[in-house]
């Protein structure tokens, strides 16, 4: 492996930096990107260093990770990475300011050519996973009236590769008239008018779109770059689908790490031990709060339970099942939220499948764990068979309780403008705990007392 | 809405066939799949026979959710089935094919052209998410001595919209020998060889790597189509970006629920709810086992325990803490082998940071806890302050045995040849809840005696 090579020659010495130069030379940019991650800072400096020219500067720069970046950009200086920025595609340029510091970005736009500088802020001003944060300002624009003879003639001079090969037919008003492709051109008669090429329908998004829609829209339309405009219809910039392939795993990577409650900005994996425990325990933090409280209820229910210890005995149980119930509604409404499968018109179906799923799972596990106490509880527990009536009821209702809390909160949040991913995290979680915990041990001290 | 108003007509009697059909033809054929989930089966199949052209019906087929469309199978018989899959792009014909049972398969491929058949056969023989079950067969192929004015001759004259713009070079033992782009093409000297406007470095994926790699690839080479190879680099079919923008929403929402232990087939959301049901019932079985496992450990440890009921409140504390920690670890492993971001040469790396992280953070929360307890134990608990000591060496230790496990499974199910991603379900995440119980337990019924 070529990595390993350069890894052994870092580690000797006695290299020169020509046998450095030759071995770096030989790995592509993205296999040093990944290198950078695993080299310590004066290493990744020197490796960066020696990269052969600046495009390979560029892509380095664009796939490493956010610390090796921070590294990077402060050996480099303001002005250098300024002068880098400038050089690559505007939308990756955004992509590295926008996980930077908003000191830094500053400080690096100051040094920018003031075009270049306004285009970017224009770009920054967007939310990151949303079509406006992912488009990128350059594209092959044309007019209504131009004949289609003279767009060919024109995009084979120019040949900027970064435009890709589909036309956007603009008005005076800089509105999105319509859209067809190199292959539309090159069947055209040379006489055509752009007008005349157009698809029937023009797919396009809104700067607003998420990730997740631009992406369904590119599915369904079979196009590689879709238009992104305003509510004006103004053409904005393109999306391509590589920025499209990156957005859609950074949004699933957000929705998977707000599960467990871990930082939601990407590349967790390259947080140094230190950063990590801090971004985390905040979320643990919520989870600390909540077993405090379970302490303090059991504790309040303290006198009850000393003469009933084996309704204590499953309180893992009633934890286990109703969290695990309360999950999944959560997270099914979610993540079809997140996809587009479930919108406006069917939520309500999807909602109101799911608690009757959490339901009629709390009623088997329930009875199903009541009538084994029931059996047992003579010969093997020595207590009341009663004792399963109650703990059974205690769990049906408690994983009722879960299933409402699981699958409505998405709702809730949805409708208060809050991201519902967080549904499935460790705040909503404790909820459900909590009042798990509370709804078992009132259930099953009630139906004590009546016996 | 146009959705809204083909449902009133639905609903109302007295509509007549040509309104529904005129209402039909109004909605574009991903609504109407979208609708066909919502609608009792013979509604329908009677949306479906209402679509006006063959191409909206195979849209709509290939759109909606794996229920509507075996209801339409059943009811379109396996020889229409047959000829809408001809009639349609290999992969996604396939992708239906794979969504179906075994039996309808070999039903459908039965009336089916013996070489359609064969072909998607082949196609069926590879993993629904890699390279080789998201590929299609037909791409433009051109012999390496081809010239340059011929190739776009032919290109235009066929115009074969499925093959898409890129060209792949193919010698007599059909090996991929380069690949280029229309771009390319109209740049190239007429007389150019296909051999002479070929690029440098030919980006390609193998048959059997995953949607995720394929994925970083295209994002990567910044490529909208990518060969797909053997291991004697033989060309068998070619990716484009929205097979795999599909494929990675798919094995996004596979991994987000396998988390929560529901069945990872693709849109859990269309399921009935009976179904539903079923499919994660197995899932909160193990719960369910865990939860009668800790029973029992806590029956076992109840002599001790009466004495020193507080040990049982941070019960709770103890599995949501140490639960949390080890999801954490567990999570960010699984995400990052399935997006490539960690690979052999770092895993250990980031295992080793996760580890200490759980630690670390059992650490923290089990002294704050236990000095907590210490502080209040006289005044408000009246028990004695080693209660503190022991509660909190006993959650350091649970927390540090989750985080050991929920960073190591991974690595384990992985040398296994198991997906790793069922380290986050709830098998591994009972185990946790149970392991963590019984070391808490031991801990502090230890320390207990030796007051």
């Amino acid at each position: 492996m070529p990595v390993d090579n350069l890894k052994e020659l870092l580690e000797n010495e006695e290299t020169s930096e020509e046998q450095l130069r030759e071995a770096v030379h030989q790995i592509d940019h993205f296999e040093i990107a990944r290198l950078l991650h695993q080299l310590p800072p004066e290493e990744k400096v020197k490796v960066f260093q020696l990269l052969s020219d600046d495009i390979k500067k560029q892509e380095v720069l664009y796939e490493t990770d956010i610390e090796s970046r921070g590294i990077l950009i402060e050996e480099l200086g303001h002005e250098n990475m300024a002068q880098f920025l400038e050089a690559m595609p505007k939308d990756e340029a955004v992509d590295i300011l926008q996980e930077a510091d908003l000191e830094v970005q500053e400080k690096i736009l100051e040094q920018m050519v003031p075009d270049d500088a306004q285009t970017l802020k224009n770009l920054l001003s967007y939310k990151e996973e949303t079509a406006g944060g992912l488009m990128s300002p350059h594209f092959n624009q044309v007019q209504p009236h131009e004949m289609a003879g003279d767009i060919l003639m024109n995009f084979l001079r120019h040949n900027k590769q970064d435009h890709g090969t589909n036309f956007y037919v603009v008005n005076d008003y800089r509105e999105l008239v319509g859209t067809f492709t190199l292959r539309d051109l090159l069947n055209a008669p040379p006489k055509a008018l752009a007008t005349d090429i157009i698809w029937e329908h023009t797919p396009q998004v809104h700067l607003d779109d998420s990730c997740e829609k631009v992406a369904n829209e590119m599915d369904h339309e079979h196009i590689s770059t879709i238009p992104v405009v305003d509510d004006q219809n103004v053409l904005h910039g393109i999306i391509s689908f590589d920025d499209v392939l990156r957005g859609l795993k950074n949004t699933a990577s957000e929705d998977i790490y707000t599960m467990i409650g871990a930082s939601t900005k990407i590349d967790a994996f390259a947080q140094t031990t230190r950063s990590k425990i801090a971004a985390r325990a905040p979320w643990l933090l919520t989870t600390f709060v909540g077993g405090m409280v379970s302490a303090y209820i059991l504790k309040a229910f303290e006198f009850t339970l000393s003469e009933f210890s084996m309704v204590l005995f499953f309180i893992p149980f009633v934890l286990g099942l109703a969290g695990n119930v309360g999950l999944q509604g959560a997270t099914v409404i979610v993540r079809g939220l997140a996809t587009g499968d479930i919108q406006d018109d069917n939520l309500k179906i999807v909602i109101r499948s799911e608690v009757w799923v959490g339901i009629c799972h709390g009623l088997i596990f329930g009875m199903v764990c009541g009538l084994l106490i029931v059996a047992v509880a003579k010969t093997l527990l020595a207590s009341n068979p009663m004792l399963g009536l109650a703990v059974g009821l205690g769990i049906v209702l408690a994983v009722a309780m879960a299933s409402f809390i699981g699958s409505l909160t998405p709702w809730v949040f949805m409708k208060l403008d809050i991201d519902p991913a967080i549904s499935t995290g460790p705040v909503v979680t404790t909820v459900n705990d909590i009042a798990g915990l509370f709804i078992y041990l009132t259930t099953t001290t009630l139906l004590f007392s009546l016996l």
